[in-house]
């Protein structure tokens, strides 16, 4: 079996580590905070007394920290010939790209991946990593990969995994945006929010959410009419929300540029349209 | 069976009258755009000559036009004496309590909705329709309320229904902002986005989205910590996708006010704190 490190062992790197070691293989695990390998040694996993001992030619080493500049920062000063680098570490598609050129000039494989997935999901169904950057790590490691969660290859460019990282973590911000403010009104009126969300806003946002599949295949086919709700009744009901976040007593309005963005394509006209439109104002397509 | 008039036929208005005629009920439909009479007509509804045929005593009167300042203009002028108004116009709850006074001053019943449904889902299972304001009439109506959509009567303040509506919006509002700019990053990178959307984005909103049930309860409780994701980790995803938006030549960032809020708390020391206690900086709670 390979001989797997996992550097880094916040909440992410914890749950991919521990995984492994359940799965059988043996794992080293080094941390800038040494108590965190603790429970993982109690589990089995070998604790490297310093980070080249992690990073040894012939081993995966999975990276799984703060940011890239905590990945240079941490692999700057380590040998890396004949070492696997798997980042797991979120960045942007350029720091992908650059740490990918920086590893291979070194003489490591280069795999950089994105978690789709919260700690408690790794190992189990529904969790997901993208990975891009070399097809031939990935084909090679396919068994460590696959038990963390769903592992898909999706380019050989290192950046396409960080981009549709970014992009989906985009969507779950703006998801947890909405969440927190409609929490915040829901609190003004003195509720409880348990109840509000499990009866009311959870399903709503998975039914709401499914118009996403219809608008992402009208944009690809640049059709902006609408038989749902144009944005003309749209720029009404976010001018209420502002208002009523006011009448609340919550000062600002997360959905300030979204609400922006509506009442300046309806400025221009394009009030019958259909909230898909929206899209063409962030970017025009190709 | 009770004579029911459908006063405004735009896309939500043309499908709760429509719903009511396929449930067999008499439906007498009225609109300022007169032609938009005319699919309904075939249906088997009556064309309203003018407003006040429309508006006759003993009759129920759904009203769902663009804003509660239409309602009034329309109705302001109109005997409502013996009339039933159930107003399924989105707006604020202020909105909702000055209509419900000056509709029982003028001696009708009334009842405000909030619809939560699209056009589409109108008198199919999952929608759902939250009612406040007059008991008697909710109870007295329950049997084409309860054709229309799931009927919930959440309070006799008139005012919930309109707050849970606004708050479940803003859920909503903050759903489609991370859609619509996820959609600009892929775009960004010359992708189509039918694939994204149906096999990452949409399951990953829904993944993520039942994290607000545990949030909701923490919240209640007051517990801020998480063993998830923490503040500070967040934090630097923002700056990241900020920064990855630029380099893909998409100016602005609805995720602003948003990352704002984080960066806020994490300067004031809450790093390790989870999402769940960014409504604390909107709204303390009772
Ligand atoms: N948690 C999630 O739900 C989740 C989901 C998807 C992706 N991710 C990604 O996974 C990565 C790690 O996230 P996490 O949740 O595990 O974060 P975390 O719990 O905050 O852990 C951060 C890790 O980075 C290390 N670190 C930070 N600064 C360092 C430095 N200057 N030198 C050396 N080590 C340093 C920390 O070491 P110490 O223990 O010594 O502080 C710790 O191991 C991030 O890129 C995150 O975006 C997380
Ligand atoms: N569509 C949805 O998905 C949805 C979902 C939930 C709630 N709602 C709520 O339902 C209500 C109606 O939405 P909608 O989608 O049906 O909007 P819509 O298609 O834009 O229709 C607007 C309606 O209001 C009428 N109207 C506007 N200004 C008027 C005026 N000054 N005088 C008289 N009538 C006027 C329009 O008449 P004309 O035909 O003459 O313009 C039309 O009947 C809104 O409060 C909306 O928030 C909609």
């Amino acid at each position: 079996m390979t001989e797997i490190s996992i550097v880094g062992l916040g909440l992410m790197g914890t749950a991919l580590a521990g995984t492994l070691l359940k799965a059988g293989h043996e794992v080293t695990v080094w941390n800038r905070t040494d108590s965190k390998t603790e429970p993982l040694v109690a589990m089995g996993a070998r604790r490297a007394a310093n980070l080249a001992e992690a990073v040894r030619p012939g081993s995966l080493v999975i990276v799984c920290v703060l940011d890239y500049d905590t990945v240079h920062g941490l692999l700057g000063q380590t040998e890396l010939r004949g070492v696997t680098l798997v980042n797991l570490t979120s960045g942007r598609p350029e720091e992908a790209r650059r740490t990918a050129e920086w590893a291979e000039a070194r003489g490591a494989g280069y795999l950089d991946g994105g978690v789709m997935a919260v700690p408690q999901m790794i190992g189990a169904p529904g969790a997901l990593i993208l990975y891009s950057g070399s097809r031939e790590v990935f084909d090679r490691f396919a068994e460590p990969l696959g038990q963390l969660a769903e592992a898909r290859f999706v380019d050989t460019d290192p950046g396409l995994a960080p981009l549709l990282d970014m992009a989906m973590l985009t969507g779950m911000y703006g998801q947890i945006a909405g969440i927190t403010q409609g929490f915040a009104l829901v609190r003004s009126a003195g509720l409880p929010l348990r109840d509000f969300a499990s009866t009311l806003l959870v399903p709503w946002l998975r039914a709401m959410g499914e118009l996403a599949h219809r608008w992402a295949e009208e944009v690809d086919a640049g059709q902006w009419g609408t038989d749902v709700a144009n944005l003309g009744v749209n720029k009404v009901a976010l001018d209420s929300i502002a208002l009523a976040m006011r009448e609340q007593g919550i000062e600002g309005n997360l959905l300030a540029p979204f609400k922006h963005l509506v009442d300046k394509r309806v400025a221009d006209g394009h009030q019958d349209q259909g909230l898909q439109s929206l899209v063409e104002e962030l970017h025009p397509g190709r």
